[in-house]
């Protein structure tokens, strides 16, 4: 159970008492605050701090002294314009501020992204949970023909109840092994010092849930968007990435509205590419063989335009 | 004059519609909001926005789900903890965003401190004003005869005199003939086509006054902070971090004591130095020539202890 | 003249004496180190130092103990594909590090690229020479009336020759003053302090030539160039891009291949971009009007593929 | 073991074919590259390679056209300056790659640290070794009774031999289920699809072994270095600083020289902590009562004098 009744308390004591406040207001944001979004079996995300709106990027873009033009058509013009362009500095000037809880090795994907601020619970200074992501059935896959990196087809009948049984017992073996191991009670009852908590973690498998504190401005976040909720990401980082699309789409329609367009539905053409739209627009049959490009490349332009 | 009745009436209107937020507020900054403080004759800093407060900190620092203790004592104690060990991850989860207008030449220095987000106003899109910095008579000195990257005593006489003299001049020389290059009308009335702005802007002194939204995480802006509103850093610098130290310290008076009190107040001991003070606290006469110091490091060690 | 006799003997001796190093050399590239390549008038780029070559981009990428495969036609397709899928890691592991002489005006936009090192000549320690950008009677252009941020036509006849001559007698006049400001001697004769060099630099225009040592990895060098020697970025900047990629493709031959093709000659097509390209290659007529973008968007993927 | 023979070949290869280069080379590095120093029971640092000396710190904080002064002591004394006074930038001029293999948990952290490059081993793409970090007895420690993350005595006894003994057991369960998981062939021989490697990663403990390409320049090199060669560190993770902190001292030796100095055998004082240092010379007898500092702080303070 992701979410404690003491801990949905304290949420649900802040989602009670608003404050005033002169600063930018997203309310499409503020329906979200604090509300834990499940993902996966364990883990959920949610929005614990926001700052900046739509409109806030068109003022730092204007350099303005007040809130920008009246005019929510300019605004969103502006917004598709900035992204067009890769002008990507006004949309850092929004920032938002996560509570993640997520298993160890989709962390360890997550945290290659640098640009961002992180505070994660200390596995030295205090006792992990007993929790594991056991994947769904249908999310048991066997290993790409196609893709060194990727997924296949899902794995069925005796071999996916082995995987299945296989996580589950050595995940909880592993906890109950380190539970023994920081206790202050040895196996027979007799007393024991316990080992330290930071040398007790080693023995956790990296399916284990940790949490932590991400902020992140605006532009490296639809950065992390693009490459985490694309379809070449690994499932477990993507229902992440999809969760947080959710909860920016409220809260900068126009910004996320010309992400979508122009990074999450677009697509870069290399200049080979281009050449090839040229030629097949003024009606010539080119073939992966006449398109200079290698075979992966042509497959890629293809899924693109077809 | 820095702002115009426009602006002012923009800025009074974002001052006096307060909306409700479920976010973290802090009461010292709501205070600030918007206002424009002067800094030298035509520039300000005045607070855009900011995410967090000192409880804000204690929370990140806990990866916690609510407020974290209800103690305002333990939260201080924390902080001052989290600022003696260096951990300065908890500091980055609070975030200003600050509108500047400063001079070209305070600008480059700025600039430098690179973990922050930035819009300058654009002088290749827009038509700068005409406002140049012109020391006080008070603050124009010599170079200085100690530090090659100081200043000595004030100018005084004939020589300040000239000094002014010569700043307002060629300002307002440049800048007429920036206008006159841009103008859409030549010297006799007859029409131009007008010299692009991007390279018209070359004809203009460092003096001139730019501006920019500048946002950044209160962990950076405590090293910015700590480099420029130190006695070294040039006066012009200075005054910018200094009013902005003025508002960090109503937005996050925990934090910002304990920045005051180990960073600002504070002083960094080579090995050599802890060696003289332990060597002294035994009564031993310690002197440059048998502290191991060179000339430099010794003068700033006797600052620092005596 | 940018290079001083004893500067020049200085880099001559440097270029003549190699030592024997076990690191991973670029031929290519020690060819080009230390000399100065002129750009603008006074300006000049020259490599002081360099790591890592094409293989070592793919040794990185494969975590391997030696160099590699032997293929170099392996090398070029892992290469290629990583830069087609933003496997931006690898080209991180290459670095360079450039002196470079130039503008103010342009030290100013370059100088917001923050990914990278600087080490700036200091106007508060040192005194700046007497050299100013004056452009090439073929790049005084007047501002664009399509694009608010660019330049229209070249200027001519009367309105040029005027431009020019206050971009000289306003430099000149400047520097005259900065001179006479931190001088020893006043305009009689008789001693004077002289003005702290930090001060008096607010004098000088931003045509005025400056220089620094810069250090940038190569992923990051590459988000440079594209932005930089890209059609839209100003003349002035995009010399010293277009001066940098002729020493990169000698250093990093298939890297650069791979950036040239993908990024510099490529094209980021929105989904509505996409659509269209369907549409059209289906035989469907597609105008402005039918393709849901805007007239900008529209004239812009017109340039993409026709 | 760390290194198969034909890697260490590899490396013997590499080592043995010295090349003319000229950039700056440093000859007490030279003899480290590729040399794989172990660390741990089957990790180990290893230079990859290098970028700049101590007189390259020099030459790019005078911004010079040569190598700079020929006296090595001027340059000595400048470094000590520059880190003296927390002028970063000319270190950033030097850049290190290093080949590190080292457990997932010690990743973890060091990971944190995000002003670098990283290219790790895909467990999506590949397969990890069978590698898992087993303390010696004398680094098995309990948790720590005053430090609420740090480790007390060594464990001893049955309670040792317990530790020992479920760390061995459950990382071989661990990799023994692991292979089966992503084997073709199921426990009775028969033909199966085999678990994608991206998710049976996840059954493996954090005590498994990685490795990585890590590029980081001096700065941000001694930054780390501080923080995690430090008494507070955790064991594992220091042991690796030791280890790079030897090959620094060959490397850069003015540098290091002023880091130790500076950094490693400094501290920081407070401005209370000032405050009693002053009062105590002149001979007040100074208690935690009367020193206005938390209990915590005072020990520390007292470790520091004496």
């Amino acid at each position: 159970m992701p979410i404690s009744p003491e801990q949905q308390a304290e949420i649900d004591e802040q989602r009670s008492s608003p404050q005033p406040t002169l600063r930018a207001v997203s309310e499409g944001m503020e329906s979200h605050l604090y509300t834990a979004y499940p993902v996966l079996d364990h883990g959920f995300i949610r929005v614990i701090d926001y700052m900046g709106n739509d409109e806030a990027i068109c003022q730092a873009a204007r350099v303005s002294y007040g809130k920008g033009t009246k005019s929510v058509q300019n605004d969103e013009g502006l917004i598709r314009y900035l992204m067009r362009h890769w002008h990507s500095t006004p949309f850092e000037m929004c920032e938002i501020k996560l509570h993640v809880k997520l298993p160890v090795f989709v962390a360890r994907q997550w945290i290659r992204h640098r640009t961002a601020n992180v505070n994660e619970y200390s596995a030295r200074y205090s006792i992990l949970d007993r929790e594991f992501y056991i994947p769904e059935p249908s999310h048991i896959n066997a290993q790409s023909v196609i893709n060194n990196q990727g997924r296949g087809g899902v794995l069925e009948g005796a071999e996916a109840a082995r995987v299945l049984e296989i996580l589950k017992s050595d995940s909880n073996r592993a906890y109950d092994n380190y539970e023994a191991m920081i206790a202050e009670t040895g196996p027979d009852g007799e007393p024991q010092d316990g080992l330290a908590r930071e040398l007790a973690r080693m023995n956790l498998p990296a399916n284990i849930y940790t949490q932590w504190y991400w902020k992140v401005d605006l532009h490296n976040l639809f950065h992390f968007l693009r490459l985490r909720a694309d379809s070449h990401a690994q499932y477990e980082i993507r229902v992440y990435a999809d969760a947080i699309c959710k909860v920016v789409a409220d809260w900068v329609p126009a910004a996320y509205g010309a992400f979508e367009d122009y990074r999450l539905g677009g697509a870069t053409m290399s200049g080979k590419a281009l050449d090839c739209v040229r030629r097949m627009l003024k009606g010539e049959e080119v073939t992966q063989e006449t398109s200079g490009m290698s075979k992966g490349e042509w497959r890629e332009f293809e899924g693109a335009i077809k």
